[in-house]
Protein backbone atom coordinates (compact mmCIF):
# COMPACT_ATOMS: atom_id res chain seq x y z
CA UNK A 1 0.00 0.00 0.00
CA UNK A 2 1.30 3.11 -1.07
CA UNK A 3 2.13 5.68 2.08
CA UNK A 4 -0.18 8.64 2.56
CA UNK A 5 0.88 12.27 3.91
CA UNK A 6 0.92 14.06 6.72
CA UNK A 7 1.81 17.83 7.10
CA UNK A 8 1.65 20.19 9.48
CA UNK A 9 1.58 23.76 8.04
CA UNK A 10 1.77 26.60 10.44
CA UNK A 11 -0.83 29.37 9.74
CA UNK A 12 -4.09 29.68 7.40
CA UNK A 13 -1.98 32.16 5.32
CA UNK A 14 0.66 29.14 4.76
CA UNK A 15 -2.53 27.16 3.40
CA UNK A 16 -2.39 27.93 -0.43
CA UNK A 17 0.96 25.74 -0.56
CA UNK A 18 -1.06 23.04 0.59
CA UNK A 19 -4.26 23.63 -0.79
CA UNK A 20 -6.09 20.85 -2.94
CA UNK A 21 -2.96 17.51 -2.14
CA UNK A 22 -5.00 16.69 1.16
CA UNK A 23 -8.17 14.79 1.72
CA UNK A 24 -8.50 15.77 5.04
CA UNK A 25 -7.61 18.40 6.65
CA UNK A 26 -7.65 19.00 10.43
CA UNK A 27 -8.42 22.61 11.90
CA UNK A 28 -6.37 22.98 14.81
CA UNK A 29 -6.82 26.15 17.75
CA UNK A 30 -5.67 24.49 20.70
CA UNK A 31 -6.21 27.82 23.10
CA UNK A 32 -9.16 27.57 22.54
CA UNK A 33 -11.61 27.37 19.87
CA UNK A 34 -11.43 23.92 18.78
CA UNK A 35 -11.05 22.68 22.76
CA UNK A 36 -14.17 24.32 22.89
CA UNK A 37 -15.49 22.91 19.93
CA UNK A 38 -14.93 19.21 20.97
CA UNK A 39 -16.57 20.05 24.43
CA UNK A 40 -19.57 21.48 22.89
CA UNK A 41 -20.06 18.54 20.42
CA UNK A 42 -18.87 15.75 23.32
CA UNK A 43 -21.60 17.68 25.64
CA UNK A 44 -24.47 17.04 23.09
CA UNK A 45 -24.50 20.12 21.41
CA UNK A 46 -26.23 19.62 18.11
CA UNK A 47 -24.14 21.53 15.58
CA UNK A 48 -21.77 24.59 15.41
CA UNK A 49 -22.26 27.27 12.66
CA UNK A 50 -18.52 28.68 12.50
CA UNK A 51 -18.21 31.83 10.56
CA UNK A 52 -15.51 34.33 10.25
CA UNK A 53 -16.73 37.79 10.93
CA UNK A 54 -18.65 39.68 13.61
CA UNK A 55 -21.45 40.84 11.25
CA UNK A 56 -21.81 37.23 10.04
CA UNK A 57 -22.31 36.31 14.37
CA UNK A 58 -24.75 39.61 14.47
CA UNK A 59 -27.10 38.25 11.24
CA UNK A 60 -27.59 34.78 12.76
CA UNK A 61 -27.90 36.44 16.18
CA UNK A 62 -30.76 38.51 14.89
CA UNK A 63 -32.01 35.66 13.69
CA UNK A 64 -32.74 33.93 17.16
CA UNK A 65 -29.23 31.67 17.60
CA UNK A 66 -26.92 31.41 20.09
CA UNK A 67 -23.64 33.22 19.15
CA UNK A 68 -20.59 32.55 20.91
CA UNK A 69 -18.06 35.26 19.58
CA UNK A 70 -14.19 35.95 20.61
CA UNK A 71 -11.82 38.22 19.90
CA UNK A 72 -8.27 38.89 21.48
CA UNK A 73 -9.22 36.64 24.27
CA UNK A 74 -12.34 37.86 24.98
CA UNK A 75 -15.85 37.68 24.51
CA UNK A 76 -17.20 40.55 22.15
CA UNK A 77 -20.21 42.59 23.78
CA UNK A 78 -23.56 41.61 22.94
CA UNK A 79 -22.63 38.31 22.40
CA UNK A 80 -23.69 34.77 25.07
CA UNK A 81 -20.34 33.76 25.58
CA UNK A 82 -16.66 33.67 24.42
CA UNK A 83 -14.64 30.84 23.37
CA UNK A 84 -13.92 29.07 26.84
CA UNK A 85 -15.03 25.11 26.68
CA UNK A 86 -16.65 25.92 30.07
CA UNK A 87 -18.96 27.71 28.42
CA UNK A 88 -20.18 24.98 25.87
CA UNK A 89 -20.81 22.31 28.52
CA UNK A 90 -23.85 23.59 29.85
CA UNK A 91 -26.87 21.72 30.20
CA UNK A 92 -29.15 24.38 28.53
CA UNK A 93 -27.14 24.63 25.32
CA UNK A 94 -27.74 20.50 24.46
CA UNK A 95 -29.26 19.71 21.37
CA UNK A 96 -29.34 23.35 20.15
CA UNK A 97 -26.94 25.17 16.81
CA UNK A 98 -24.68 27.35 18.29
CA UNK A 99 -23.19 29.87 15.78
CA UNK A 100 -19.35 30.72 16.43
CA UNK A 101 -17.01 33.42 15.52
CA UNK A 102 -13.41 33.16 17.16
CA UNK A 103 -9.89 35.62 16.39
CA UNK A 104 -8.33 32.45 14.49
CA UNK A 105 -10.04 29.19 14.41
CA UNK A 106 -13.59 29.85 12.70
CA UNK A 107 -11.18 31.72 10.41
CA UNK A 108 -9.21 28.80 9.40
CA UNK A 109 -12.37 26.46 9.71
CA UNK A 110 -13.64 28.09 6.52
CA UNK A 111 -10.56 28.36 4.43
CA UNK A 112 -10.37 24.70 4.65
CA UNK A 113 -14.19 24.27 3.94
CA UNK A 114 -13.37 22.99 0.20
CA UNK A 115 -11.46 19.98 1.23
CA UNK A 116 -12.58 16.66 1.09
CA UNK A 117 -13.26 15.90 4.57
CA UNK A 118 -12.49 18.47 7.69
CA UNK A 119 -12.15 17.84 11.17
CA UNK A 120 -11.90 19.79 14.49
CA UNK A 121 -8.67 18.35 16.29
CA UNK A 122 -7.59 19.96 19.61
CA UNK A 123 -5.80 18.39 22.28
CA UNK A 124 -8.94 17.15 24.33
CA UNK A 125 -9.63 14.69 21.53
CA UNK A 126 -5.96 13.28 20.47
CA UNK A 127 -5.62 9.89 20.81
CA UNK A 128 -9.29 9.42 18.91
CA UNK A 129 -8.80 11.27 16.02
CA UNK A 130 -5.66 9.60 15.78
CA UNK A 131 -6.92 6.49 15.81
CA UNK A 132 -9.94 7.44 13.39
CA UNK A 133 -7.27 9.37 10.98
CA UNK A 134 -5.07 5.72 10.81
CA UNK A 135 -7.48 4.27 9.50
CA UNK A 136 -9.08 6.26 6.61
CA UNK A 137 -6.10 5.28 4.21
CA UNK A 138 -6.20 9.35 3.11
CA UNK A 139 -3.71 12.15 3.07
CA UNK A 140 -4.08 14.59 6.01
CA UNK A 141 -2.94 18.39 6.59
CA UNK A 142 -2.76 19.59 10.52
CA UNK A 143 -4.04 22.87 9.77
CA UNK A 144 -2.96 25.59 13.00
CA UNK A 145 -5.17 28.41 13.21
CA UNK A 146 -1.90 30.32 14.75
CA UNK A 147 -2.34 34.10 16.12
CA UNK A 148 -3.52 36.39 13.48
CA UNK A 149 -1.58 34.01 10.75
CA UNK A 150 1.70 33.77 12.97
CA UNK A 151 3.28 30.61 14.25
CA UNK A 152 1.77 29.79 17.39
CA UNK A 153 3.34 26.74 19.90
CA UNK A 154 -0.13 24.82 20.75
CA UNK A 155 -1.12 24.62 17.75
CA UNK A 156 2.34 23.31 16.18
CA UNK A 157 2.64 20.84 19.22
CA UNK A 158 -0.59 19.41 18.90
CA UNK A 159 -0.03 19.30 14.97
CA UNK A 160 2.96 17.71 15.82
CA UNK A 161 1.65 15.18 17.56
CA UNK A 162 -0.73 13.91 15.30
CA UNK A 163 1.91 13.97 12.94
CA UNK A 164 4.10 11.62 15.08
CA UNK A 165 0.60 9.50 16.66
CA UNK A 166 0.56 8.90 12.27
CA UNK A 167 3.87 8.60 11.27
CA UNK A 168 4.93 5.83 13.84
CA UNK A 169 1.86 3.40 12.49
CA UNK A 170 4.18 3.02 9.75
CA UNK A 171 1.36 3.94 6.79
CA UNK A 172 2.44 7.88 6.87
CA UNK A 173 5.62 9.76 5.70
CA UNK A 174 6.19 13.80 6.00
CA UNK A 175 7.99 15.41 3.35
CA UNK A 176 8.31 18.99 4.98
CA UNK A 177 10.68 20.87 7.63
CA UNK A 178 7.45 22.07 9.11
CA UNK A 179 6.17 18.59 10.02
CA UNK A 180 9.81 17.74 11.07
CA UNK A 181 9.93 20.14 13.53
CA UNK A 182 6.32 20.14 14.61
CA UNK A 183 7.00 16.72 15.62
CA UNK A 184 10.24 17.43 17.44
CA UNK A 185 8.44 19.85 19.22
CA UNK A 186 5.64 17.86 20.70
CA UNK A 187 8.26 15.35 21.33
CA UNK A 188 9.86 17.97 24.02
CA UNK A 189 6.56 18.85 25.20
CA UNK A 190 4.35 16.31 25.50
CA UNK A 191 5.19 14.79 28.97
CA UNK A 192 4.48 18.48 30.63
CA UNK A 193 2.43 20.43 27.76
CA UNK A 194 1.32 22.56 31.06
CA UNK A 195 5.23 23.88 31.52
CA UNK A 196 5.84 23.46 28.40
CA UNK A 197 4.19 25.97 27.12
CA UNK A 198 4.63 28.67 30.35
CA UNK A 199 6.70 30.38 27.57
CA UNK A 200 3.94 30.62 24.74
CA UNK A 201 2.58 34.20 23.90
CA UNK A 202 -1.25 32.79 23.87
CA UNK A 203 -0.92 31.28 26.98
CA UNK A 204 0.58 34.87 28.23
CA UNK A 205 -2.42 36.65 27.32
CA UNK A 206 -5.12 34.22 28.29
CA UNK A 207 -3.61 34.33 31.53
CA UNK A 208 -3.45 38.36 32.12
CA UNK A 209 -7.12 37.37 31.59
CA UNK A 210 -7.43 35.14 34.42
CA UNK A 211 -8.12 32.29 31.92
CA UNK A 212 -5.99 29.94 33.46
CA UNK A 213 -9.09 27.47 34.59
CA UNK A 214 -9.19 27.29 30.39
CA UNK A 215 -5.74 26.81 29.90
CA UNK A 216 -5.19 23.74 31.98
CA UNK A 217 -8.96 22.17 30.39
CA UNK A 218 -7.40 22.80 26.88
CA UNK A 219 -4.10 21.60 27.88
CA UNK A 220 -5.18 18.25 29.14
CA UNK A 221 -5.22 15.85 26.34
CA UNK A 222 -7.75 12.76 25.84
CA UNK A 223 -10.56 13.98 27.82
CA UNK A 224 -13.09 12.84 24.94
CA UNK A 225 -13.82 10.40 22.24
CA UNK A 226 -15.63 12.94 19.82
CA UNK A 227 -14.49 13.89 16.28
CA UNK A 228 -16.40 17.13 15.45
CA UNK A 229 -16.94 17.29 11.61
CA UNK A 230 -18.05 19.66 8.92
CA UNK A 231 -20.67 19.26 7.01
CA UNK A 232 -22.07 21.87 4.62
CA UNK A 233 -22.26 24.92 6.88
CA UNK A 234 -22.06 22.99 10.29
CA UNK A 235 -19.66 21.41 12.68
CA UNK A 236 -21.60 17.81 13.87
CA UNK A 237 -20.52 14.93 15.62
CA UNK A 238 -18.85 12.40 13.53
CA UNK A 239 -20.31 8.75 13.96
CA UNK A 240 -17.54 6.82 14.02
CA UNK B 1 19.01 49.00 30.70
CA UNK B 2 15.74 48.22 28.94
CA UNK B 3 16.27 44.92 27.75
CA UNK B 4 16.57 44.29 23.95
CA UNK B 5 14.34 42.05 21.30
CA UNK B 6 15.09 38.80 19.79
CA UNK B 7 13.10 37.44 17.59
CA UNK B 8 13.37 34.94 14.89
CA UNK B 9 11.07 35.48 11.34
CA UNK B 10 10.96 31.72 9.56
CA UNK B 11 10.90 32.52 6.24
CA UNK B 12 11.18 36.44 3.62
CA UNK B 13 7.18 36.39 3.31
CA UNK B 14 6.70 36.67 7.18
CA UNK B 15 9.03 40.11 7.16
CA UNK B 16 6.18 42.52 7.00
CA UNK B 17 5.12 41.89 10.37
CA UNK B 18 8.50 42.47 11.95
CA UNK B 19 9.88 45.50 10.00
CA UNK B 20 10.61 48.68 11.18
CA UNK B 21 10.96 47.14 14.93
CA UNK B 22 14.80 46.19 14.75
CA UNK B 23 17.29 47.77 13.84
CA UNK B 24 19.91 44.96 13.50
CA UNK B 25 18.61 41.86 11.03
CA UNK B 26 20.30 38.81 10.71
CA UNK B 27 20.06 36.95 7.20
CA UNK B 28 20.31 33.54 7.77
CA UNK B 29 20.22 30.90 4.74
CA UNK B 30 22.87 27.86 6.43
CA UNK B 31 22.67 25.66 3.04
CA UNK B 32 24.09 27.38 1.54
CA UNK B 33 23.78 30.74 0.74
CA UNK B 34 25.34 32.49 3.61
CA UNK B 35 27.55 29.79 4.73
CA UNK B 36 29.17 30.80 1.26
CA UNK B 37 29.19 34.59 1.77
CA UNK B 38 30.55 33.69 5.06
CA UNK B 39 33.42 31.61 3.63
CA UNK B 40 33.86 34.22 1.14
CA UNK B 41 34.74 37.13 3.06
CA UNK B 42 36.84 35.04 5.52
CA UNK B 43 38.68 33.70 2.33
CA UNK B 44 40.03 37.74 1.16
CA UNK B 45 36.76 38.47 -1.20
CA UNK B 46 36.43 42.01 -1.46
CA UNK B 47 32.91 42.45 -1.66
CA UNK B 48 29.68 40.16 -3.05
CA UNK B 49 26.96 41.71 -4.79
CA UNK B 50 23.86 40.21 -3.53
CA UNK B 51 21.39 40.22 -6.80
CA UNK B 52 17.61 38.69 -6.36
CA UNK B 53 17.46 37.82 -10.42
CA UNK B 54 19.39 35.81 -13.07
CA UNK B 55 18.89 38.85 -14.98
CA UNK B 56 20.45 41.04 -12.96
CA UNK B 57 23.35 38.52 -12.10
CA UNK B 58 23.76 38.63 -16.27
CA UNK B 59 23.49 42.17 -16.26
CA UNK B 60 26.74 41.78 -13.93
CA UNK B 61 28.55 38.87 -15.83
CA UNK B 62 28.52 41.16 -19.41
CA UNK B 63 29.99 44.23 -16.96
CA UNK B 64 32.82 41.51 -16.44
CA UNK B 65 32.29 40.56 -12.76
CA UNK B 66 32.73 37.20 -11.77
CA UNK B 67 29.49 35.71 -10.55
CA UNK B 68 27.89 33.02 -8.96
CA UNK B 69 23.80 31.78 -9.54
CA UNK B 70 22.21 29.05 -7.76
CA UNK B 71 18.85 27.87 -8.58
CA UNK B 72 17.44 24.64 -7.19
CA UNK B 73 20.38 23.80 -5.34
CA UNK B 74 22.11 24.13 -8.77
CA UNK B 75 24.81 25.73 -10.75
CA UNK B 76 22.73 28.05 -13.11
CA UNK B 77 24.11 27.25 -16.92
CA UNK B 78 26.25 29.95 -18.05
CA UNK B 79 27.54 31.40 -14.49
CA UNK B 80 31.34 30.71 -12.82
CA UNK B 81 29.76 29.29 -10.07
CA UNK B 82 27.09 28.26 -7.90
CA UNK B 83 26.71 28.75 -4.05
CA UNK B 84 28.97 25.71 -2.57
CA UNK B 85 30.96 27.55 -0.02
CA UNK B 86 34.16 25.61 -1.59
CA UNK B 87 34.01 27.45 -4.84
CA UNK B 88 34.60 30.71 -2.35
CA UNK B 89 37.89 29.98 -1.13
CA UNK B 90 39.85 29.80 -4.32
CA UNK B 91 43.17 31.93 -3.79
CA UNK B 92 41.79 33.69 -7.46
CA UNK B 93 39.23 35.13 -5.69
CA UNK B 94 40.70 37.34 -3.16
CA UNK B 95 40.35 40.89 -3.46
CA UNK B 96 37.35 40.69 -5.86
CA UNK B 97 33.94 41.81 -6.51
CA UNK B 98 31.80 39.04 -6.99
CA UNK B 99 28.01 38.52 -7.67
CA UNK B 100 25.49 36.52 -5.70
CA UNK B 101 22.32 35.20 -7.02
CA UNK B 102 21.07 32.05 -4.69
CA UNK B 103 17.42 30.86 -4.41
CA UNK B 104 16.97 31.69 -1.32
CA UNK B 105 19.00 34.13 0.41
CA UNK B 106 19.86 36.82 -1.78
CA UNK B 107 16.60 37.28 -1.46
CA UNK B 108 16.34 36.94 2.36
CA UNK B 109 18.82 39.97 1.79
CA UNK B 110 17.15 42.19 -0.66
CA UNK B 111 13.86 42.19 1.20
CA UNK B 112 16.03 43.22 4.72
CA UNK B 113 18.05 45.51 3.04
CA UNK B 114 16.27 48.86 4.40
CA UNK B 115 16.98 47.88 7.90
CA UNK B 116 19.59 49.91 9.71
CA UNK B 117 22.17 46.91 9.65
CA UNK B 118 21.75 44.09 7.97
CA UNK B 119 24.33 41.07 9.17
CA UNK B 120 25.01 37.90 7.88
CA UNK B 121 24.90 34.55 10.07
CA UNK B 122 25.43 30.95 9.54
CA UNK B 123 26.81 28.14 11.94
CA UNK B 124 30.40 28.84 10.55
CA UNK B 125 30.28 32.25 12.14
CA UNK B 126 27.76 31.58 14.92
CA UNK B 127 29.66 32.06 18.04
CA UNK B 128 31.52 34.76 17.44
CA UNK B 129 28.57 36.88 15.62
CA UNK B 130 26.54 35.73 19.01
CA UNK B 131 29.54 37.73 20.46
CA UNK B 132 29.05 41.30 18.38
CA UNK B 133 25.36 41.68 18.54
CA UNK B 134 25.03 40.93 22.59
CA UNK B 135 27.22 44.06 23.03
CA UNK B 136 24.95 46.56 20.19
CA UNK B 137 22.85 47.04 22.32
CA UNK B 138 20.13 46.72 19.57
CA UNK B 139 17.06 45.06 18.85
CA UNK B 140 17.70 42.12 16.77
CA UNK B 141 15.75 40.06 13.93
CA UNK B 142 17.06 36.62 12.85
CA UNK B 143 15.67 36.59 9.51
CA UNK B 144 15.39 32.83 7.49
CA UNK B 145 15.60 32.36 4.28
CA UNK B 146 13.25 29.41 4.50
CA UNK B 147 13.04 27.40 1.15
CA UNK B 148 10.63 29.13 -1.12
CA UNK B 149 8.70 30.51 1.36
CA UNK B 150 8.30 27.93 3.40
CA UNK B 151 10.03 27.09 7.03
CA UNK B 152 12.96 25.25 7.02
CA UNK B 153 14.54 23.15 9.77
CA UNK B 154 18.59 24.52 9.33
CA UNK B 155 18.14 28.20 9.11
CA UNK B 156 15.52 28.17 12.27
CA UNK B 157 17.94 26.32 14.51
CA UNK B 158 20.60 28.52 13.14
CA UNK B 159 18.32 31.69 14.57
CA UNK B 160 17.11 29.40 17.66
CA UNK B 161 20.90 29.29 18.48
CA UNK B 162 21.56 33.35 17.89
CA UNK B 163 18.73 33.98 20.17
CA UNK B 164 19.38 31.25 22.90
CA UNK B 165 23.15 32.83 22.90
CA UNK B 166 21.41 36.57 22.97
CA UNK B 167 18.77 35.64 25.69
CA UNK B 168 20.97 33.73 27.95
CA UNK B 169 23.24 37.56 28.24
CA UNK B 170 20.10 38.62 30.08
CA UNK B 171 20.37 41.41 28.18
CA UNK B 172 17.29 40.45 25.80
CA UNK B 173 13.90 38.81 25.67
CA UNK B 174 11.80 37.46 23.18
CA UNK B 175 7.65 37.50 22.77
CA UNK B 176 7.14 35.46 19.61
CA UNK B 177 6.20 31.61 19.84
CA UNK B 178 8.44 31.29 16.31
CA UNK B 179 11.61 32.18 18.97
CA UNK B 180 10.67 30.14 21.53
CA UNK B 181 10.08 27.17 18.79
CA UNK B 182 13.39 27.69 17.44
CA UNK B 183 15.61 27.99 20.56
CA UNK B 184 14.18 24.47 21.76
CA UNK B 185 14.77 22.69 18.30
CA UNK B 186 18.05 24.21 18.38
CA UNK B 187 18.95 22.70 21.76
CA UNK B 188 17.44 19.39 20.40
CA UNK B 189 19.63 19.95 17.33
CA UNK B 190 22.94 21.42 19.26
CA UNK B 191 24.54 18.21 20.19
CA UNK B 192 24.63 16.92 16.44
CA UNK B 193 23.29 19.24 13.39
CA UNK B 194 24.15 16.90 10.99
CA UNK B 195 21.91 13.80 12.66
CA UNK B 196 19.11 16.13 13.47
CA UNK B 197 18.74 17.50 10.01
CA UNK B 198 18.86 13.48 8.49
CA UNK B 199 15.32 14.57 7.88
CA UNK B 200 15.64 18.34 6.55
CA UNK B 201 14.20 18.03 2.88
CA UNK B 202 16.68 20.35 2.02
CA UNK B 203 19.55 18.25 3.24
CA UNK B 204 17.78 15.51 1.54
CA UNK B 205 17.65 17.63 -1.61
CA UNK B 206 21.26 18.53 -1.45
CA UNK B 207 22.48 15.10 -0.94
CA UNK B 208 20.43 13.38 -4.02
CA UNK B 209 22.96 16.26 -6.02
CA UNK B 210 25.84 14.93 -4.28
CA UNK B 211 26.82 17.72 -1.92
CA UNK B 212 27.30 16.22 0.98
CA UNK B 213 31.02 17.40 1.30
CA UNK B 214 29.02 21.05 1.14
CA UNK B 215 26.36 19.98 3.76
CA UNK B 216 29.67 18.38 6.26
CA UNK B 217 30.99 21.87 5.83
CA UNK B 218 27.75 23.99 6.51
CA UNK B 219 26.54 22.25 9.36
CA UNK B 220 29.76 22.59 11.47
CA UNK B 221 29.76 25.32 14.08
CA UNK B 222 32.46 28.28 14.15
CA UNK B 223 34.79 27.40 11.95
CA UNK B 224 35.25 31.34 11.32
CA UNK B 225 36.06 34.91 13.06
CA UNK B 226 33.68 36.96 10.38
CA UNK B 227 30.73 38.86 9.90
CA UNK B 228 29.70 39.76 6.76
CA UNK B 229 27.65 43.60 6.51
CA UNK B 230 25.65 45.01 3.91
CA UNK B 231 27.08 48.35 3.05
CA UNK B 232 25.33 49.62 0.23
CA UNK B 233 24.54 47.11 -2.32
CA UNK B 234 27.62 45.01 -1.36
CA UNK B 235 28.07 42.68 1.35
CA UNK B 236 31.59 43.28 2.84
CA UNK B 237 33.65 42.36 6.08
CA UNK B 238 33.04 44.11 9.21
CA UNK B 239 35.70 45.36 11.22
CA UNK B 240 35.27 44.28 14.61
Amino acid sequence: MQKKLVEVCYTPGGYDYYKGNFEIVVVIDVLRATSAICSAIHNGVKSLIPVSTIEEAKAYQDKGYLVGAERQGQIVSGFDFGNSPYSYMKPEIKGKDIVLSTTNGTRAINIAKDAETVVIGALSNLDYLINWLKDQDKNVLCLCSGWKDKFNLEDSICGGAIAEGLLKTGKFISNEDASVAAKYLYLAAKDNYFGFLKSSSHRRRLKKLNLNEDIKFCLTPNQMEVIPILKGDRLVKLDT
